[in-house]
């Protein structure tokens, strides 16, 4: 197919993608996917709500809008968006196909082939997969505990990065949260760097233990901050956003509109709907009662049966927590392993743009109910006690 | 914004996206816009399909999906596109966020800065656009009548032509349908070519007079053709889909999942629901019907009412005629003089890669009522006849 673009050279199929697909045949316990649980869509008010909006405004929830989106919705989510301390107007918002499109229009906005884009490792795969697609390289930086590494952050600031991709709360996939002196000291690196900041928050409202933080697109200008309703309502609607200044978001739209004109009319009203007649924030504070149980869980069944050596991280938010094996282990030759067990997870590889990560694996703690939540840690452990003993089985017979 | 990304300067506000935002104010009669006419829209069965989805399948429709789209709405369309004359299965489908998309994606595919893509003149304006922000350059080619000019399609397609873009069938905005005979020329030319077809297909179903026509793409290999629920259903939804080989499929799929993930599971479930629960035949025919003789108001209108030496194409379908003024009369001019008399329409050149269509414009015939068309084409038909008019005056008067 020499007659496709340079671009494909950089994409080709998620690895999670397949494996998702080889695991739908059923009976698998999955902790691959970035899936919410079903049972907490709040089927029967979206329902009244594509109804009260098909009733009462067919032209307008059928027919197209215009490009930054459906007005009501925008405002509503510029004021939201001030409860995170962002200064967001009407003007500042842009709507887009899930936060996935906001990314990709960020790329789309900012990429040429071959510019730097400073990444924390590890990171979120399909962001890498959109820069890859405009040809970006990367400029790693490592994380120290829960933060960036401070040296190894202003390092590749000090590169010429053109852009810097950020998920500093309840991160896929490390599920780790940055603190306020993270924060404000990223913040200022940014700031004094001639740098794009593209900062990712779709996790921000699925937050379980603590006080919510404020992101670091509001302790700079200049930033594109993206959201989404995909964890909190439901992804299948496809409605997320991005926040950035007046003039970027007139860039952006007209790049969304040669995209896909606009984001559906339809889904965007039922959002809006949603948002205005039922109880949001009940409906948030009920999702995350759910997946902090679930959380608790998995932590708990990790500490009762995991082997030494064996270490994880303990996730503020989000749907992720990231497993890191002893030094050398394969986190793919285990999920070989696993899926013989029916068991699936993500090995860490995938997010790592300079291939670390071989020994790590990204474990989903909110798709599964608790019971199976226990038994697929349990069954994890002993497969990956059993290749701990299969090796040091191996390096002693060969006299190690 | 010297931190823009080359593409950007060749991305722009829309033309017709700043016309219809000016005219949003109200009391415009609009020949300016794609909009279909929401009168047409079976919002009723679209709440009832909404409703039964998120009855009977809450989860499936509003969870994440697979990036090709939904299984049983791609096997129906598959099914339905092979009514067109085109070898397609389930794995020459993905669902896209209306045809839009289809056309980004293969141009995202398919065209590296400075590639050529042959485009007749004129052509759909958002494709261009499309392919601006991918930095490709065109060879247009000219129409004879209804067809492409043989010599000119030719000589384009010689030029080593990376694609071709075509809407061969109710064109946006010339209204015109090639013939059988030059689709089978254009279909032989293009297969000796080394170049790829993308085909827009968008205004297929909406045929008014004889008997729909196959697609180029049915008379050659490896095309990708683009098709839309739209401008039958209603354009809110966003669900538009593109058919090609198995192989670019999988490869149009990556840059989809890295594009917004998946195209929204509800409103794909709500389309498939609609087109099988009732009866989409007959939904279709009375379409036609309405605009049918919408179309035939119009060219009453223009035949009573426009002054000699303008002249306009009698489309078989879609939703847009092409008119077009004696040679050295400014449609812009004249667009300036309609909005004071609150109509507006699209001026040609928006249209012509080359610069050219400065004497032409675009009139939608399907939005506006009859009695508007009617009262709309003669006060522009006035406008036109004093513009005429103050030119000769002004050539009389300067000796001419």
């Amino acid at each position: 197919m020499n007659f496709l673009s340079e671009r494909m050279n950089r994409v080709g199929p998620s690895m999670i993608m397949d494996l998702l697909k080889t695991a739908a045949g059923g009976g698998f316990t999955s902790f691959a996917s970035g899936l919410p649980d079903p049972a907490m869509f709040p089927a029967a008010d979206l329902a009244t709500a594509a109804d009260r909006e098909l009733s009462s405004s067919p032209a307008g929830a059928l027919q197209y809008g215009a490009a930054e989106g459906y007005a009501p919705l925008r405002e509503w989510i510029a004021e939201h968006l001030k409860t995170r301390g962002l200064k967001a107007t009407v003007d500042h918002i842009l709507v887009t196909n899930g936060s996935q499109q906001a990314l990709d229009l960020a790329a789309r906005l900012l990429i040429d082939a071959g510019d730097l884009v400073a990444v924390e490792t590890p990171t979120y795969l399909a962001a890498l997969q959109t820069f890859d697609s405009y040809e970006a390289r990367y400029l790693p930086f490592s994380r120290a505990g829960t933060d960036p590494d401070e040296t190894s952050l202003a390092q590749a600031l000090g590169q010429s990065a053109k852009s810097i991709y950020l998920l500093p709360t309840h991160q896929n996939p490390s599920g780790l949260t940055w603190s306020e002196g993270a924060r404000d000291a990223a913040a200022a690196l940014i700031a004094k760097s001639r740098c794009t900041l593209i900062e990712d928050d779709a996790y921000f409202d699925l937050r379980y233990d603590g006080e919510p933080q404020i992101p670091v697109s509001a302790r700079l200008d200049g930033a594109i901050y993206t959201g989404t309703f995909s964890k909190t309502i439901a992804p299948g609607l496809r409605v997320g956003y991005l926040c950035a200044s007046p003039d970027l978001v007139a860039k952006l739209s007209c790049l969304k509109q040669i995209t896909d004109l606009t984001t559906g009319s339809l889904t965007q009203r039922i959002v809006h709907r949603f948002v205005t007649d039922f109880d949001y924030s009940a409906h948030i504070a009920s999702v995350c009662d759910t997946y902090r149980r679930r959380r608790d869980t998995m932590l708990r069944a990790l500490k009762q049966s995991m082997p030494a050596g064996v270490s994880w991280t303990h996730p503020l938010g989000g749907m992720f927590l990231w497993l890191t094996l002893p030094e050398g282990q394969d986190a793919d030759a285990l999920l070989k392993e696993a899926m013989q067990h029916k068991i699936i997870f993500v090995p860490g590889q995938s997010f790592h743009p300079d291939g670390g990560g071989t020994n790590a694996l990204r474990l989903n703690f909110v798709s599964e109910p608790s019971h199976r939540i226990t038994a697929g840690i349990e069954l994890l452990a002993s497969l990956i006690r059993d290749q701990i003993g299969r090796e040091s089985h191996t390096a002693g017979e060969l006299g190690a």
